[in-house]
């Protein structure tokens, strides 16, 4: 599980830049026999594009992946699966006048003291647009646990906050708006409040919540890959993320342990699930949930003061195609990486009784 | 980086239950050269020992750690290190009441489901005591790095928050009180709130903060190595841990860009710092600061009803030696894991560039 | 270091039919600012590819490398490298004769079985022509390890074999001859046992010999990953290898410790070489020398009775392009692969002490 | 599968220097419910341990195997097991005369320059006394494949070969003789070449072979697992080796394909097998075999001229107890990796297919 591959037995090893030919990866460790809706994978890579709304980036990229190998007649042979998805909509110019600069709160500044060199279109492998790369890797995994749901939804845009439990919400109502939270009113809300901002040259934060039902009990291993460690691990990874909190979280701190105490029925669940699916890292068969808290997007279209590579304060305006608010577009992101996790776990399981 | 095994240059390999004959493990990947101060280690497993103070639990262990290889004449060798803790404490009748019982909101039955087979005693390899080897690896790491200053500190008990900006507190009054709190007033509250909890048989959760000085820019990798990812996952694996944020978490959903991002100096250093200290997943230079959220032990001096492994409810009694609340022997634990992670991550940028 | 990846540091992970539409891969581990030399790279594919002199497959592959990431203006980036290989001239239909057919001392049957799957044309995933990613993957290490002279030769087809010691060779012949062996007059009769051997429809054996010079002292690891042991795992995973020796290797079973012990001088070098450059798994300056066995290629033009997989004996023709010699292809592979396990070496020493 | 580390699923990692107070290590990945006969794990120790009988050193060692966790009534609970040796009989007085003095064909020289410092006594980290670990790792994993059957022998000493096929050989009795060649006769003349040796103060090479029979179908991985290429790195991990082959070994490089293509039985079984029970990376259910090339061992007990840390030619005596004949010894050393490796594929192959 290191650096630009994810995973232990279902692996994904990614590269590409935004402003390159092309992204891609290798997906390995898929087990043999399983038959691939491809029209399913092109329509998570769609929920996750640029372009799809008037609240997200105005790039417009068909985001159209392309098997390369691993494939033999609709299934999938046990071999590693090979992936690129072109690059076709990039506008390298939009990114001369930041040649030199490192952007406020950007990566620039720190991968060129890193690396000693740059590729300074597009934030080259910072670029968000590597989640596409991940997108092809959930949409694989999810099909290794068919009868694992996995929900997101966006809970938070700014001070807007959907407070709800999951469990009274209609996961049905997500994709019925661009911002996808399933309270409609609410999501009225949040888009207005995207569009005001985004009128002000400005971005703001937001949250996204994941639901994962119907979980069998075990999955998660001992110590450093609890199931909890590694989805909070694989959240971190998406650009922008501060935060990442499961079962009652936070809240938990001030909570009492004969408060928090999940009590059990006789078959096995709990009353309650204050632990949220998962307990000393293994999953118990309850509803996993957990809540990604995003900052806002560094990119804005304002005059900014910044500093630049001969170590000068210069000018830099806002330019290009970006986000306002990148939570509605993080939601597939979101459910793929839990899928690779759980992927992953449900392999491992397999494993570890005689 | 797996199960059993954390980090990939810097990496240790654990074993044990608590009450087993001892726990210990394997740390590799230490360059040769390097004199260990043996009394700082010690000191640092003296912080996390049960037993020290009257707020924690009372069950007494020397956690004296033996080294069995890797060390010559007081130095490192560049061989692996190998140690053992001995358990001398181990009571375990204290656990015959509980022999085939699942207690709430413990791993009792996902180990039992998962596995198949489970060692009761102590909560076996799901023990706390888990930790105390992860004190020794992360003592040994604090000498790869030996400029970076890590400190923890009880930033919540229970309702109790310490809201302070870390900058107003005077670290040096930290180890002052047995909560570990460096606001002494606060602290008086805490332990106070901990006495009554533990009074009502009952428990408490509570937060811990992290201040990571003197980062040299370039620490993390990209992608799914981030600093943070890699952070977040090594506090994740803390028994009872809910949550992780860092930089201002999840406070900046809620903020705009404008007012996020930290503009620079002239220096490279940053005006502000609600990032963190981390851009991009590398670190920049600036304090890097992040919280921990606990969740109250599970374990009540209680009655509770639950089931049991025949698929009956029982009656289960509170007994044995628990923490009322286990933040202030978390401390040094959180101090360990940052340490493992910086030098893992200080070891591989050296292999960066040419 | 699984499966479809190589590698620690300096890693590799693959994919690729020789019958799909690409192959390719992510390379990933190396260092930010090294200019890399694409018509060397592309020199060294061509070494390997097919249809290359008239002793080899009459397959034609153009075989050129596209890369796709990592790469800015000609330098190395840090950042993963993403390549494809498109596979141009694939022609299926060779292979319907063999759908559903075991071929003898292939992988089809072991496929078949393990993953109950297949793609039967041109062996799928065990095809040779992964190898043209790892001349790939070589070819980016060799500009990792600039120093450090990696030269493979044929030193052996069927019963001819070259026992000259390699310090009485001359290399710059090497690339002289289609069978790549640097004697010219052995190189003659390789030559022509291998037109013979194909006249008859019949396939032969033969050994490589691969000489590592100027290898600074200090790389390889303790236990499992000696220098040899992975240059040794990188060998068998070659297609057809059945044997690795360096050094003396099987002659030196018959040595006694008075013969074989390689005496000081004062400088540090040895006034013998028979332990072929590593001690205790650890490179010591001296040259590096090892011979790796290739047995006869399975594919033959004549007539063989065999198993299918409906239980049937079934009679099978020999038919398509194949090699009736695979070692004047697999000298650049040989070094490919010394080359990736070199630069791996290198990377993981510069954090071996403070 | 790194350093001190070897496996995926099925993991070992190791320390300890033959002069601390003990070496031992982690097993990982061990499958949950296995009873463990802690019996015959002694025994293999036993047959690994020195001073066992005339013709090996004469160090005495009790090697006697303390398990400290992962095991609860005497079964697996799924847990890491750990374990440690002790160091009973380290004469470190032993080697004070080559302190600072680089011993010919030993890792002194290397070691030092790698690491910049050393533990000289007994080899420190190179020293043979770490292969006591893996005879402990290759026990458990025994467990985990209980139906294989792994049997190695001694082929050769010196210039004395066994040839014979290894189906006409009584396995019964290996254990006869000191030696373990299970041809009685040429066991004798062994003895008597090896006793001679150590009259002569010299040391002499051979030769072990291993067979594994029972072998279900499908173990092994593409590309770089491989089990030929897996089982090569273990056995090249051994102090001494120098050369590994499997099946018809460097033999089948004089071969032509008609004659070395095992053809198929009506069941999948093959007619003949020379390819030595593994196609494609991937056993074939034929019996495995192979065999290790061990040059003589370094330490003579004679007088040698060799340099020091201060740049001097010094004469050096030979002193303290080593084996005259690694052979005899290495026995179970290989059947150990060989249980390790295979175990390893035995659980990954449990994910390959859905």
């Amino acid at each position: 599980m290191i650096v630009n591959t994810f995973g232990r037995l279902f692996k994904i090893s990614t590269f590409g830049e935004s402003h390159g030919v092309a992204i891609g990866g290798v997906i390995d460790g898929v087990p043999s026999g399983i038959e691939l809706d491809f029209d399913w994978i092109q329509v998570q890579l769609d929920r996750r594009k640029p372009g799809q709304s008037a609240i997200v980036t105005q790039r417009k990229e068909p985001d159209t992946v392309q098997f390369l190998s691993g494939i033999f007649e609709g299934k999938t042979t046990g071999a590693s699966i090979g992936f690129i998805i072109p690059n076709d909509n990039q506008k390298s110019h939009d990114y001369d006048h930041i040649k030199g600069v490192f952007r406020p709160s950007h990566a620039d500044f720190t991968y060129e003291t890193k690396y000693g060199v740059r590729d300074h279109r597009g934030g080259g492998r910072t670029s968000a647009r590597e989640t596409a790369n991940w997108v092809v890797g959930g949409a694989v995994a999810k099909h290794v646990i068919p009868n694992i749901n996995i929900t997101a939804y966006v809970s938070g845009v700014g001070e807007l906050k959907l407070d709800n439990d999951y469990s009274t919400l209609d996961f049905s109502k997500i994709e019925d708006t661009a911002v996808r939270c399933p309270d409609l009113e609410m999501a009225e809300k949040m888009i207005d409040r995207i569009k005001e901002i985004r009128k002000e040259g400005d971005t703001i934060g937001g949250e996204v919540t994941c639901v994962i039902q119907n979980v069998p009990v075990g999955l998660g291993e001992p110590i450093f890959d609890k199931l909890h460690a590694r989805l909070g691990q694989a959240m971190m990874s998406i650009n922008a993320v501060k935060g990442f909190e499961y079962g009652e979280g936070f809240a938990s701190t001030s909570m009492k342990g004969s408060e928090m105490n999940d009590q059990f029925n006789q078959d096995g669940t709990t009353k309650t699930n204050y632990s949220g699916g998962i307990q000393g890292g293994v999953s118990n068969g309850m509803d996993i949930y957990f809540k990604v808290a995003f900052k806002p997007v560094a990119t804005l279209m304002q005059e900014q003061t910044t500093l630049n590579a001969d170590g000068e304060m210069v000018e830099m305006h806002g330019k290009g195609r970006h986000d306002p608010c990148v939570v509605p577009r993080a939601v597939p992101i979101v459910e793929s990486l839990a899928a690779m996790v759980l992927a992953d776990m449900l392999l491992i399981q397999r494993t570890r009784n005689i």
